[in-house]
């Protein structure tokens, strides 16, 4: 395993990421994008802005055989932005100023300073050190006021060099995969050739119980499988190596008739989007009734562009005189369950429903704590009701683990794949 | 720089974080750990379940001179989670099983299977898999179901062994501190005297260009000055060398001083915090008015524990009509002045505070996009509002960058940012 699919590397600068002042978000993407080309990733590194850990890290990469390695980061008009130069080292090549980048990029800055009212002699230092490129790189249009390098390694690995802000890394990468250095690349990689599945409510060892079964019967060893936790959701992944496509698909179809029950997804679709075809295909709009949750699910549905179709809005009812003005849960109600109650629950479905005239109506109530809980609620419980105009009532009271953060999110999660349940009406 | 805080390093491992499936939180939160502790963190690797990328990671924090490494994941039951071996070879000794241990992790599934009903041969050997214990480590009880490991290289790092769920990890943690072989460490490493300022619309290249001014007057050398953009705030940490804490102390107020218009905090205190305290001083509680940003901000103020104490609640007027029947604002408003507009934004504001009778309301309305944009309201015009029962109106109109994640993710921080404002009645 492994020998067959070209290895990528990727390696983010930033003493902010090892200081934990901000977590990366292009680690994970890049990754994705790679895998998803059909390489091999074989690491992630985040390295600080010290110059000589960046350089050990490009080495890394050339001794673990990779044949690219993206960076992201260390562009930007400060003192500790130095991945060019160490780059430009890397590959044995001086750095020229690149005149035509530098006209390009005193445009954009224009552009900002007067926008803002910043600029002055701060900001043409910022645009001299931008616009200087490795000697034979190819150098990349700016998305934000950085450029992007492809720089080749003679002997190595080819370094794309992106820029840190996440916009404007993905902005880029369309760019960066164009480029002739990359397309050379890319012509040789096989396709990947992935597949996935998405449960819900399904426990890891079942899916490992599973995989022991079928790898009795079936050599497994040229497809690697992963599963993953991802909050509510457990995630099977596979990745055949070349030759082995037709074993993960053996692997997936087994896998997805033996939980249909659990199954989310067998296409890598989201929740999210599931959800959201699943309202477009019934004309429905939603409405939520939030509180321990406090607008979290609200905010997801919105997520999605053109999620205007099919979200009327929500009411976060906090306090119980909120519940009780916006979403008519009847004060005595409250009184005799507690705010915390499938009836409350309930009732705040009715009500969002009613109160927005949606289709369907969810309504979360739950103890998020740290405080709050009792012996017969404890911090975990909540309880859950999607209603529909057409009649369904789909209810849930369980104890969700971990704390404030991930009871709530879970709730969110939770909220979703009830309201996919009753969207496809099953 | 570097020879005089001892190093760390942090290994996290997971085939799903190298397809991008999940984004690694582990890696942030122990790196933040490690250097409050005083560690200088070298790196942060992120390998998959392959054996060979882990040893060669761990080999490679030795190399680097790390005196303490720290592993996330591959404590779980299926084949792939590989960690608990990887490390004894790296150490140099056997794994034997840990009868107690196994017990305990038995006593524990029970309890999940009681609970789940799911249970036999799967979870019999996840079970087994979890209690090897490498000779001479010292085991930490299981947060889950995975214990995990402190276990000493002779003549190389100290490694600790944790789970991968963030939950697990952060709980097991402080019993990973308090080992004795952890413990030992600990006592030789300086504090880290680390601070830190946040700023609100402010550019990076001003801070660029004071710490030019400061550099010409004063040797920075021993203080490692990280800047970073965090959605909408840039953060400037400053990390002594032991010895140099008096000059990162005096960067530190000259920063403060020369920026204080943008500054949010001095030290370290999050917007969310800083909120809450301004409105417990007061008193006051807020409601919230949402259309784009879609439940975001309401979402975001009930983060914090104990925030019933002032959030009322909100409302997500997604359309027209929710506006005009929720939170009464004109449909003639909305049909004058459009959906998106300074008016509707406070109409939102004022229809939120005295709905929930709350002493503070925000109203948000703009374009996220992708579509819907217009040459007068292109995507990324927000409209936003906070009123008071007191009389302030703080209103701004700005045109807010990137997607449509990114412009909801801006105006939450917008938000955020003109409630503490008005809640510091500044």
């Amino acid at each position: 395993m492994g020998a067959l699919r070209p290895r990528a590397a990727v390696v983010v600068t930033g003493s902010e990421l090892l200081t934990g002042a901000i977590s990366d978000r292009n680690g994970p993407w890049l990754a994705r994008e790679l895998a998803a080309l059909g390489f091999e990733v074989a690491h992630v590194q985040l390295v600080g802005d010290r110059p000589d850990d960046l350089a050990r890290a490009l080495e890394r990469a050339d001794d673990d055989g990779c044949e690219l390695v993206v960076t992201s980061g260390g562009l930007g008009p400060t003192a500790d932005d130095l991945t060019g130069e160490v780059v430009a080292r890397f590959a044995g090549v001086p750095l020229d100023l690149d005149e035509a980048m530098y006209a390009r990029i005193a445009q954009i800055l224009a552009g900002f300073a007067a926008r803002t009212g910043f600029g002055g002699p701060a900001l043409d230092a910022a645009n001299r050190k931008q616009a200087m490129v490795p000697r034979g790189a190819v150098a990349l249009d700016p998305v934000g006021t950085a450029p992007g390098l492809v720089v080749p390694r003679p002997g190595g690995p080819l370094v794309v060099v992106l820029p840190g802000p996440p916009r404007e890394l993905q902005g880029m990468w369309p760019a960066a995969l164009a480029s002739a250095p990359v397309r050379d690349l890319l012509a040789r990689v096989p396709a990947a050739g992935a597949r996935s599945l998405r449960y819900f409510g399904l426990p890891e060892s079942e899916i490992a119980a599973t995989l022991r079964a079928i790898e009795a019967e079936c050599d497994l060893s040229d497809v690697e499988i992963t599963t993953c936790l991802r909050r509510s959701e457990l995630e099977v992944d596979l990745r055949p190596q070349p030759g082995a496509e037709a074993v993960a698909e053996a692997v997936h179809a087994e896998l997805a008739a033996r939980h249909a029950r659990h199954l989310v997804s067998a296409d890598g679709t989201s929740t999210d989007e599931l959800l959201a075809r699943a309202l477009r295909e019934r004309g429905w709009t939603v409405a939520t009734g939030e509180s321990c949750t406090g607008g979290m699910l609200a905010a997801r549905l919105v997520d999605l562009a053109g999620s205007s179709d099919y979200v009327a809005g929500g009411v976060v009812a906090y306090s119980n005189q909120a519940k009780t003005d916006l979403l008519g849960v009847p004060a005595e109600m409250i009184a005799t369950h507690g705010a915390v109650s499938p009836e409350v629950a309930r009732a705040l479905a009715d009500g969002a429903r009613e109160r927005f005239g949606a289709d369907v109506g969810v309504g979360i109530t739950g103890v998020a704590g740290p405080g709050g809980g009792t012996e017969a609620k404890p911090v975990g419980y909540v309880c859950f009701c999607v209603t529909t105009a057409d009649g369904q009532v789909i209810a849930r009271d369980p104890r969700l683990p971990g704390g404030r953060t991930d009871i709530r999110e879970r709730s969110t999660d939770v909220g979703m794949h009830l309201l996919l349940r009753a969207a496809r009406g099953a």
